[in-house]
């Protein structure tokens, strides 16, 4: 029976109109308060970022990637060199992923695409086979064959050594269908008991394990996936797979997945960080986000506000040229307290990497704000109205 | 008679044994302590750096280039915005050069193997034309047509608002003829002379203007242009141009050239920046010194370390994939303070922009360190021991 000494899950706070809660999440290297969204630093590093940003903008937990990381450094000279936390230089909470959500997405092209459903492209090239052992791939580093299974998943995120980490599953795309998904889903549930058996062996209190609900876009498969992993001893939830189509099926999803789920772990959604679906999400009771959107959009000249069309500014367009504005007067982070438009719209007119730094430092104090924000609204008992007034803008 | 009432140069020491002085340097933007060395924000950023590094690795001034700044974003955009000062977010002392360098050296390939004498190319194929009254050029950003003339260049500079600006000249390179290195060095004197009518003209007390020092390797065209430009109201002396095809040459040429120099203003060197260039440039009674190498050099995985071959280490180099060692065990910056010599390789490795920006911050702490250890030094009369111990590692 896994056990999970060293975390704890609390609720401090119910909304009243939706299902939105407050939590504090315990761990091992400190707690944070939910909702929160984990930043990506996808390969030990915040992509653009810089050493100091993370403290600046208040980031409470940042995630890596198990796929990534396993291919370079290694996990084995992560473990050596002390694990992830000492290796990036972060001594708070920090999460990874089991890697099958690259294996299984990369060579679609743009993986967040394929599994929302919004891209329609064959099956991954780099992927060879998938059997009840595992996945075998090659690696896009070198081409080398790697055989990924639960159990070496759990003994990988082991030796990189997060606070929190996820069981092994296969994530199935949107362009599948309901009896692909359902064999996959029963699949991914013995993975899981496996991912718990492994964790089990070499649990020490110093990580806790989320297990994975997938069920594609199928209201019974989610149903049944909800229920399976609720009743297993997880320490946790993350809501993964296809989604859908478009955010209207993708909020259909969370929704009919959410009231299978046990509602005392917290909850993950995985991969998504859309300023509106975050809104839903917690009013949906999710309780942690990730998306590499908010840095990756940084790094080709977006800024995350919440005036532009689809909350973005492109510091690209020249109508920023002799723009002494700063990006966002909302915003207390440093890009915006010191430099003007025009400063950021010339750095990216002459390809000075200092401009996707100083987006980056923004998006993610952004987010951080929002989330603030919205934790602010659930202690006030207003989140629905807050969330009303955010958009209207 | 050009005037710098908020300007001063005070030699406040002078070394016994050689030629190595301390000084303190007075602009509108506060005073630096000399020997010293000027950072490369070329395009009014610190390539691959962030915007607090310079505070962090204690920066005492920075340049930027004309040539650059001149097409993108365009003088006219800083002056609106402020000038440099403000675009930048950086009040301490600024420089800017006369954008000639870059006009009668890019299109050679490497600007600095060109001058130096080391790469024998042909002649810059954006200059288009040389005459009296300035240089016409084609802009790298779009091929459009410039006429730089010694007027334009000081108003360029003008309206960026450095606080210590730089005289028209044309830059020589290595491979040209005695004859023409003393023609071009006679141009160089009559836009000189233009460059300081300019400056009289628009003179409102924020700038000083350095007279740059050409004649190539040639020791009477060098005392000849010494002479001259120690004649003419000029704040300070910049030596520029061609130095020789080896350290043996430029030490000889600076040598000879800094004998002619009136020795009561402060002396720059232009773009040299080699840890052993800047020990005998202190020796031979330079001041400031500027380059690009310790910022570029980062950017390819290059650390400078006192021990290292050529004073350098690589990261990527597989030796330091499980070094848990600090990069610099006698370097105080964060990169040395937080990560190990594995983790930067790791981010090398795996293409992440954030081993450019550790690497670079470590390099520019190198250099200011470098710097206080000379200074240090001079003020304990035991410069040329300090020279001994530095290199006997």
């Amino acid at each position: 029976m896994s056990d999970y000494p060293n975390f704890r899950f609390d609720i401090t706070h119910q909304d009243s109109d939706t299902r939105a809660r407050l939590g504090v999440l315990h761990t091992p290297h400190g707690s944070l308060e939910t909702p929160n969204f984990i930043f990506c630093a996808t390969k030990a590093a915040i992509k653009a970022g810089g050493p100091r940003d993370l403290e600046e903008i208040q980031a409470d937990i940042i995630l890596s990637n198990t796929y990534h990381l396993m291919l370079q450094p290694t996990a084995e000279i992560v473990e050596k060199m002390g694990g992830l936390h000492k290796f990036i230089g972060w001594d708070k909470p920090m999460f990874t992923d089991s890697g099958g959500f690259q294996i299984f997405s990369l060579g679609h092209g743009s993986v967040a695409e394929e599994v929302k459903g919004t891209r329609n492209t064959e099956r991954n090239k780099t992927l060879l086979k998938i059997t009840e052992k595992g996945a075998e791939f090659r690696a896009y580093t070198n081409g080398e064959k790697h055989l990924l299974t639960p159990e070496r998943s759990i003994d990988i995120q082991r030796r990189l050594g997060a606070d929190l980490i996820v069981a092994f599953d296969e994530c199935t795309p949107f362009h599948v269908d309901k009896d692909y998904t359902a064999r996959s889903m029963h699949m991914t549930h013995r993975w899981a008991e496996r991912s718990l058996a492994e964790f089990d062996r070499g649990n020490n209190g110093a990580q806790a394990m989320y297990g994975i609900v997938q069920g594609g876009v199928y209201e019974d498969l989610r149903r049944e996936a909800a229920e399976y992993i609720s009743s297993r001893p997880f320490f946790a939830h993350a809501v993964g797979g296809s989604l859908g189509a478009d955010k209207a099926q993708m909020y259909d999803v969370v929704s009919f997945t959410m009231q299978y789920l046990s509602p005392e772990r917290p909850v993950h959604l995985l991969g998504i960080g859309g300023v509106d679906d975050i809104w839903e999400g917690v009013s949906q009771g999710i309780d942690t986000f990730d998306c590499v959107s908010p840095t990756r959009i940084a790094r080709h000249g977006w800024a995350l506000v919440r005036w532009g069309k689809k909350y973005r500014l492109n510091l690209r367009n020249s109508r920023f040229r002799d723009d002494p504005e700063p990006l966002d007067p909302e915003c207390d982070c440093s890009t915006c307290k010191t430099y003007s438009r025009a400063y950021l719209h010339h750095l990216f007119k002459a390809g000075e990497f200092q401009g996707m730094h100083l987006l980056t430092v923004h998006n993610m104090r952004f987010m951080t704000r929002l989330l603030q924000t919205i934790r602010q609204a659930i202690k006030d008992n207003r989140f629905t109205e807050a969330r009303r007034e955010w958009f209207s803008v």
